[in-house]
């Protein structure tokens, strides 16, 4: 089966990180340091195919890499985990260039004419970095129909056998509706989704919202 | 019946006031001079409920405006009109801050932490001003169920009952799933839909998508 490096130890992280151990995947998570707590606590609950490293131990291991860093840390942590280690290795990029500096709800500290998506491609120019996941919470992420229906997830990268790898696993996640919106520009799109996901939230008070393009 | 004017003489402009008479709603069409063609076209087809005249003429008109102008001219077709017109009116501002300058997908000329919206309400105080309808081709606006389903739609506005009032209209287009996001800031979220908008247009090639907040 194939071997997974998730860098980040949050929620996102450790939610993505359960549920691809679950099924069947060889997980290791990443963190700034090897014996970092709640890395340590996850492998040991998550069983024989979890385990903890580095940042640059996770993503010499995954020949898939989902960085499930907050925005603002995740240029940074691709440094500390060795731009090399990503070369030729499909990336799913499902962080969000979330800037909480101004109050709530935060603003984008890119988009518009960029975003986070093509920043990532750009410091990693080996890698083929996906966009996806990015637009709802971690454990609708990871199981589409906890949004009590069957939503739309889109990918966005420059090459099309790693949109279809993460394709796969997406649907591994349940989400049957997926769109190719086409290179990783077009994450520009998908990042831009979090102000209306986060005003719908603050609206309804429902965090299981995920979005259905209806066609 | 309630009298409506209808600033612009596009397609937006054209079919939301086609749409209005059909539901028997009295509608001036106002643009830049009073004998624009478009529009004492479109007041000539639609029967004894449609008229034109100049934007002030429209303004006054009315006791609900629509903002059908391209976003890069709004501001100015409200000065245009007479800011004193709009006082204690309702206001729809379905017009979005497109900026085409830099080539296609368009960018947005204000975004993050500030809309067209905001800009609109701040132009004409004195006004209701309720984001809408900005999200959805011209066709889907005024019928919900071209898009293929039922999807949802959004309001932002400061004033309740002028929110209610625009509702109202919305269902009469067959909007039956509308949320409230809140005052007018929230309009920052609906416009920055454009860009995964015109991304999934360009990618599925189909321009009657609309999008259904699952919940």
């Amino acid at each position: 089966m194939k071997k997974i490096g998730v860098l980040g130890t949050g929620m996102v992280g450790q939610t993505i990180g359960s549920r691809l151990v679950a099924l069947g995947y060889e997980v290791m998570m990443g963190s700034r340091k090897k014996d970092n707590e709640k890395a340590v606590k996850w492998a040991s609950e998550n069983g024989a195919n979890a385990s903890n490293g580095t940042f640059a131990d996770a993503a010499k291991f995954g020949s898939i890499i989902f960085l499930c860093t907050k925005g603002e840390a995740t240029l940074e942590i691709l440094k500390l985990a060795g731009h090399e280690n990503f070369k030729n290795k499909t990336v799913a990029d499902i962080s969000n260039p979330l800037d909480f500096s101004k109050g709530m709800p935060p603003t984008l500290f890119v988009c518009n004419d960029n975003s986070l998506g093509e920043k990532v491609q750009e410091a990693i120019p080996g890698a083929f970095v996906v966009k996806t996941l990015n637009i709802v919470n971690c454990e609708v992420m990871v199981n589409a129909n906890k949004s009590g229906g069957s939503p739309t997830m889109f990918v966005s990268g420059n090459n099309a056998d790693a949109k279809k790898e993460i394709t796969g696993i997406l649907k591994q996640f349940n989400w049957e509706d997926v769109i190719d919106l086409g290179n990783i520009s077009t994450a520009r799109g998908t990042e831009m989704m979090l102000p209306i996901w986060l005003r719908t939230f603050m609206a309804t008070g429902n965090g299981y919202i995920a979005f259905k393009i209806i066609r």
